[in-house]
């Protein structure tokens, strides 16, 4: 049912689309996904290669050297996927523009989505921001951050969806651009090598458990991930 | 000029906002900073003690354990600064609520406020993200974030402020809710005492050091700051 309407969503007349990104999920996945489902058409451009994004950033095109970057109509360029995916709910209506209130508590909990993840970020990509961890630091804070910051986290995503009527993690009747976000920065904690099983199992966790199989089941995902398979 | 619309903006009805949060500037500001800039009335509650907020986040109202957290209505909480800083600009008409792309663009820098910060907060609140740094990691990242992570944005930043034709960070008519978090973020910084004097006082950025000028002759801030500092 849902689905339909994501289909019927289908615009006459919708801003060129071409997102610009590497070819793994990372954060450009939730935008790959939220178009598939909406039914806006993307041109999904995934870098070659490493050395085509850098010789991108050198140039003019990568305004703020970031990605996921979307250009818009060949001339907006948008950086910061929450951003972009609060635009792209627009678009297709996935988004609430008239209940504030929503709208805030879509927002709310895709920068919680930020908030947890920062520590893996930074466990990543330190020097990125100035954080430098030497072996035995680094082993330590993965170590507190599986035990202690990850699960009081997932905790509080937990009664989110504890508290949702409909599966979705704002309590909106279809998907928003935060389950989006939520389902892409999930499946990207279980392709996180220095994560506990326990974790990326979700196993404390069975309403998330239950939403990660709820949203794999929309007939637009099933479909996306059949054909980016190939 | 612009000042004016803030003042005639006052709603005849405005839901009831209450403000829960520290006796500092911190992440609290910018909501406070919109809403006598735009005459929402704002009950500004500051905790008078640690112990007081603890034993808040011990009951129920603080359904998140976070702050800033505003209450809307006596029965709605908000948690997540930009996302409450989006409300307020819908509420008050700074958050551009039909042109979706320059909201984008809205969006964007303040996410990126976030992001800039990033490096400063986990030096300073370390173990809330499972970071655990020895204190010569801590010097060593300080001098890192000072000479290369923190110019790097500002730079962007200052590129952003370039770019625009009304002095405010995404070139928006009156101060949209990334100017009031922007505001807040670069005062807080000024605030964190290991950042060196030369960023601080914003050397090389001179288009922010306009910026902050002008968002303090601003006739609501000014007055703001002189009933506040009583």
């Amino acid at each position: 049912m849902e689905e339909m309407a994501g289909s019927k969503r289908k615009m006459e007349q919708q801003p060129t689309l071409k997102l610009y990104y590497f070819d793994i999920k990372g954060k450009g996945e939730c935008i790959r996904l939220i178009c598939s489902y909406s039914g806006l058409e993307l041109n999904d451009h995934r870098f070659s290669s490493r050395d085509e994004f850098l010789a991108m950033k050198e140039g003019t095109r990568l305004q703020f050297g970031q990605v996921p970057m979307l250009e818009v109509d060949g001339k907006h360029t948008m950086v910061q996927s929450n951003s972009i995916m609060r635009y792209l709910g627009k678009l297709s209506g996935l988004y609430p523009t008239t209940d504030h209130i929503l709208a805030q508590k879509v927002d709310a909990v895709m920068d919680q989505a930020t908030d947890v993840f920062t520590g893996s970020s930074i466990l990543k990509y330190g020097p990125r921001y100035a954080i430098e961890l030497t072996p035995e630091a680094k082993e330590k804070s993965y170590e507190h951050y599986n035990q202690t910051v990850l699960p009081t986290h997932l905790r509080k995503v937990e009664r989110y969806f504890s508290k949702s009527s409909t599966g979705w993690i704002a309590g909106t009747v279809e998907p928003s651009p935060a389950d989006f976000v939520w389902y892409t920065s999930l499946i990207n904690m279980k392709n996180h090598k220095e994560l506990t099983q326990k974790i990326k199992n979700l196993e404390d966790y069975p309403k998330i458990k239950v939403f990660m199989k709820k949203f794999e089941s929309l007939e637009s995902i099933k479909e996306y991930y059949e054909n980016s398979s190939k």
